[in-house]
């Protein structure tokens, strides 16, 4: 964990307003969800690796025995949130009848994860994300990924670059080349690095799981085929004809068209059969944004039609994506600050022989206008205190008492170059 | 804790963004630190009942080892904070080389408190707190009292009203009085009450505690003298002047008349001599707002000169103001929703006949205009459907395909009075 100096909260709170604009435009509303749940939530959702890396809370008072506790469930109730999307399953499945039918909700806020802590990763981190819980329809998709396209065009990432697919079109490829339901996720999780170590290297770390050699040939030769340039739904849909219902591939068309037809050159939108997607409750089609090169997605989601029915006892069709918040102001964060209409920022400099209710009463009247003032008390080195004023950001400064007496004109600091 | 529904969101984000541009128009800048701290920290932090509020987390790893602990601190190494204040102090003493100076900080965001849930208090909420680091002069409690009075304002809370007073003249009182300086501490605790219990009932209190009956009559003369209306400052000094140091009254008298100068009927400034503040850590200038009749304060701050030297091994002069921002949204949650410049919300109903592309156009080209469109599934009982929309806030809406083609045109939603 660590702490955020003003300049990164700054550009934080930015982000958070330009991505909430857009999201509002689109009718998502934002809910909040507490920090803590119920451990056993947590531990119950099936999501894989993250629940190893739960911050775990005792309990309290007369409940926590520690002399005759057996385990950790004795002295254990409740978790920090991993994510935004178990606690939204569990929000829905409470306060459903509260709140609108179909839910658009946006989720903006701190999670938690005890990773060991690397390069960019902490453990407490924003995440940022969509859902539309209560459709069937691909305009839910569309919804999803028009406004998290436009979202981050609006944050000043230039050109993002949308894959599509679709787990039943994964799930059609695979049974296609011969491979039994139960080995389709070890052959998703190699085929997921197929960005990074290139087609024979997957196909090899998929024989060495021990599956049918056969099938892995038969997987290279589709795969090789349908990834070539220029890879295209239609293409795909031919090859999996047998395999894949028509209804997977006209919502994938709709989905597509209906995208590129909004793009006029601002981003990009392509179909790619062997886009995976780590997380396992995904039920449909799924997406992700890369950007340039910056090496990460910096955008993922897809359809879960299936989470929400396992704590409300009834399926609800759901969608979600994910804008990667922390990634986003690394980018953001490593390009000169855009200059624009920057507010003016004032320092009144003042001793004690100043009166303060002439200050006060000056800094008010350039509050009302919209900038930024704060009163200084001068100090015996003046020169270094306007250099200093001027590397927190302050640009003009008026010393108080004024010269003369009269109205204080403020005087632009010359910021000076260090080093 | 509890989940959030959209509506309060909403009204919570608003009184978010209007307070951090106040405080911003004063040279606060928002920072932030991590939800968890070090145990150690937050335990010997000298915030009273708070630190048996703790939420405790479990340590992690090969680093619990439940066979073998022997208490609670072989079992938890870290703590969700209780307050803002004990953190900022951590935060400067770790950053301060990376921060201006003085430091203008604002910070709103939750803390945790593992409290019995009563009504209206919840164990995550939100705290909003302004502070000046490194400034001794009483500019600093002018700027956060002037803030924070701007901030109530902006929020439309009709003429707050602040009371001041200092710690050092609640001292200079229990002396005058004969109270011992051990005596100090249970003496303004039942001061404290006076609002709420009276001056028969506060010095029975006190004579309970078994202090000197002749110094609790001295007591009882006194404050009859000094808080008869009108109370003054005048009157307090001329009354304490042996004990109290002039420079003590010289900073309320300036505090109190810039902050005065500045009211234009719009808040009002007191002083009064029986303010005590709940926390132990004030050294100096206290202060508190009340609004209307509502039956407990809405802000509250002072003057804390010797929390930071206990981490950072040099004293320096700090001060803070908190809104009590649960306590705000609770007030603007019960009055009428303000009409005024609300936006357009529109919903785009279609069915399948109707083309995606066409629907997805025209709300890219609304919502370029700022206003709100979600794109809806029409339901087979469409007035039903008309109804929930107007419940969820849209006012407007399109039906596609639109009947004989064309540009299409939003109706009104008619609201339905329910209930």
């Amino acid at each position: 964990m660590r702490d955020v100096l003003p300049a990164e909260v700054e550009l934080r709170d930015q982000a958070t307003a330009t991505i909430l604009e857009v999201y509002r435009r689109y009718g998502f509303r934002r809910v909040e969800t507490p920090a803590l749940e119920s451990i056993r939530l947590l531990a119950r959702s099936e999501s894989g690796e993250n629940e190893k890396l739960i911050f775990r809370v005792l309990k309290r008072g007369e409940r926590l025995d520690l002399a005759s506790a057996r385990g950790l469930d004795d002295l254990v109730d409740l978790g920090l949130r991993f994510d935004l999307t178990v606690p939204l399953a569990r929000y829905y499945a409470h306060n459903h009848g509260d709140l609108p039918q179909p839910l658009k909700a946006v989720q903006i806020g701190p999670v938690w994860r005890a990773e060991r802590p690397q390069k960019g990763r902490f453990r407490q981190f924003t995440q940022c994300d969509i859902d539309i819980l209560g459709v069937a329809s691909p305009v839910a998709e569309v919804e999803l990924i028009l406004a998290t396209l436009d979202a981050l065009l609006a944050l000043g990432i230039e050109r993002p670059r949308l894959r599509l697919n679709d787990r039943r079109l994964l799930a059609a490829l695979a049974r296609r080349c011969g491979f039994p339901e139960a080995a389709h996720g070890s052959v998703f999780i190699a085929l997921d690095k197929l960005d990074k170590i290139g087609l024979d290297a997957v196909c090899a770390e998929i024989r060495q799981v021990g599956h049918d050699p056969a099938a892995v040939d038969r997987l290279a030769a589709l795969l090789a085929e349908l990834t070539a340039a220029p890879a295209s739904l239609e293409k795909a849909a031919a090859a999996l004809a047998s395999e894949l219902p028509a209804a997977v591939v006209e919502g994938l068309a709709s989905i597509l068209s209906t995208v590129t037809g909004e793009a006029a050159g601002r981003y990009e939108a392509v179909f790619d059969p062997a886009l995976v997607r780590g997380m396992g409750y995904y039920t449909g089609p799924i997406f992700e944004v890369a950007h340039g090169d910056y090496g990460v997605s910096i955008a993922g989601g897809g359809r879960y039609d299936r989470m929400i029915g396992n704590l409300l006892g009834r399926d609800v069709p759901a969608c979600g994506f994910s804008i990667g918040f922390e990634r986003i102001v690394d980018i953001l964060g490593r390009r000169p600050e855009a200059g624009g209409a920057r507010r003016k920022r004032v320092a009144f400099v003042f001793d004690e022989s100043a009166d303060p209710r002439q200050i006060v009463a000056e800094a008010g009247r350039l509050r009302a206008t919209g900038d930024i003032v704060s009163l200084e008390v001068r100090r015996r080195n003046f020169r270094q205190q306007l250099a200093d004023l001027a590397r927190w950001g302050y640009d003009w400064y008026v010393v108080f008492p004024v010269e003369g007496g009269g109205s204080p004109q403020p005087r632009p600091i010359e910021a000076r170059t260090d080093g």
